[in-house]
């Protein structure tokens, strides 16, 4: 298996979730169980079951339980990916085809419940109530995100403050809870758990910073999708905020953002000369030193080292 | 609150738990609470939300968990109903239009989605490990017997024993995780959780046959859909397979499963005066015979009573 350096010191355990997860593809229909195998493969950085084994490393822990939660916390992580990829039609993640590239939405669909439904069966594993609850909450958190981008008015869409509660629900939500719920399962003292939790949001927030960065500053290739896909979709992230802060009346990306697609090109150059993306990875920055304020409480080890590492790798990175 | 009579026994319990549910419209976006109002309302008889209150009634338990766990089940099986309305293209269900009709399929989705989140957080208000576990497999049942469906090999399709496995996944299994789980909430020794598991799951499988009987034998105004729904979706149930087990050779039929709409009526007619309901309804009263054993060493008190009333309900109902 293939770790990030800074996984080294949790190589053991991240290789016990994955014997976990490929649990889920033990299913009969062998088109089904390719498809999960390569989807719950081992493609992705493992980052989510990374900070919930991080977390439970500074007390006393039942690694086999800690194990599920960082399974459960992956696998509806990916559940939620395939009907994100469903909503937004999108036909390929990474570069590579998504489910419903190659299915029909009804298979679709389902697969992506039969994740949510094996989620919650590694939750219950943990044998923690407390664990249970805060994944159920989770899971509401991001649906009710989405539901929101649907549903709520349009009012406020280009403000910092709806686009921070937005990357909240969709992103930081789950790495809080991983956090948080992988403290919970150690003997943690509640101060502990609440600076993980910290840890786990505000690196979480910078995280989403960072991708939204770099689908403007980003490179093509090591993406895996064309820049400025999120303008393209009408998505408004923190680039663009910045940018129509400063440009209240351009209106270059006003029409890229009312589906005028043959300005996306333009639209992505004028917000990455105007200093918008200095601007957000200014945010992104502190955001990123919040996250190690949260961890000078924690026992200086090497666990807590890692986690330092991480929040780096996070905003240094490029893809 | 309308309820049928053999649930006036507990129609505070079945308030409570409406009261519950109403929770989980209070979101804010009008057009999605009004839809979610709807679908949660109390338009359905609350079959498997009084199964988990009458189980629980034998030992003592706790009314607030009861009621939770009941909101949960009640909600799982709504967020169900509205995928499998999406998957299945269906536009109205009991003579309404679905969501997937009146919104597209991202909203349809994410409100599925939603409702599971919700259904596992009234599922972790129970604070029992077990439930909740038994609460995740169970959805895994269903959506793994839907990708079956799906993605299994259409060979033994016309076998009562595809059959019967087939709706344990769809309907029973609910029923009796439904009983099993009530019971598990109360102090009752594990013999007689067994017994109420037995019951639930028995009452199920009656209650699906009793379903597809009426697919064919029902009247169109009671049901709000057309009469061979089933069969012309290519849906293969009971009074079809006791047909085709007698009628080996018959074409019509078969025309019609392969996607010949135009035969339908005459296939149902067939079907119908074959002897196949006639068949089909012997399974579906041994099945309720089996549902009333289980309860016999069951304390004799009302609350047994009317679950054999209930039984008698599922199988004389004509919608």
């Amino acid at each position: 298996m293939k770790v990030i350096p800074i996984f080294e010191l949790i190589r053991e355990d991240l290789e016990r979730v994955e014997r976990k997860m490929r649990e889920v593809s033990t299913i009969e229909y062998e088109q089904l169980r390719t498809a999960l195998d390569y989807l719950l493969g081992s493609g992705g950085k493992r980052l989510r079951p990374a900070l919930v084994l991080l977390a439970s490393k500074f007390y006393p822990a039942d690694a086999e339980k800690v194990a599920s939660l960082a399974a459960a916390v992956e696998t509806l992580h990916t559940a939620t990916l395939i009907h994100d990829d469903l909503i937004d039609n999108a036909f390929l993640r990474r570069g590579t085809p998504t489910l419903n590239a190659l299915w029909n939405s009804a298979a679709t669909v389902l697969t992506g419940d039969y994740l949510f439904a094996r989620a919650a069966a590694f939750a219950a594993e943990t044998e923690s109530v407390r664990v249970v609850s805060i994944f159920a909450q989770t899971l509401m958190t991001i649906c009710g995100g989405e539901l929101k981008q649907i549903f709520g008015s349009d009012e406020g869409q280009t403000t910092r403050d709806y686009y921070y509660q937005r990357i909240y629900n969709k992103t930081a939500s789950l790495f809080a809870a991983s956090t948080e719920a992988g403290a919970l399962l150690s003997e943690a003292p509640q101060t502990e758990v609440q600076a993980l939790r910290d840890y786990g949001h505000n690196l979480g927030m910078a995280f989403q910073i960072v991708d939204d960065i770099l689908d403007f500053a980003g490179d093509e290739d090591d993406l895996g999708k064309p820049i400025g896909s999120d303008l393209r979709q009408g998505i408004i992230t923190l680039p663009t905020i910045y940018f129509l802060e400063a440009h209240p009346e351009d209106e270059i990306v006003s029409r890229v953002l009312s589906g005028r697609d043959d300005w996306v090109q333009a639209a992505v150059e004028m917000i990455k000369a105007s200093g918008a993306i200095e601007s957000s990875t200014v945010e992104a920055r502190r955001f990123a030193a919040k996250s190690r304020d949260a961890l000078s409480i924690l026992p200086h080890n090497e666990y807590r080292q890692a986690m330092l590492d991480l929040t780096d790798f996070v905003v240094e990175r490029r893809k």
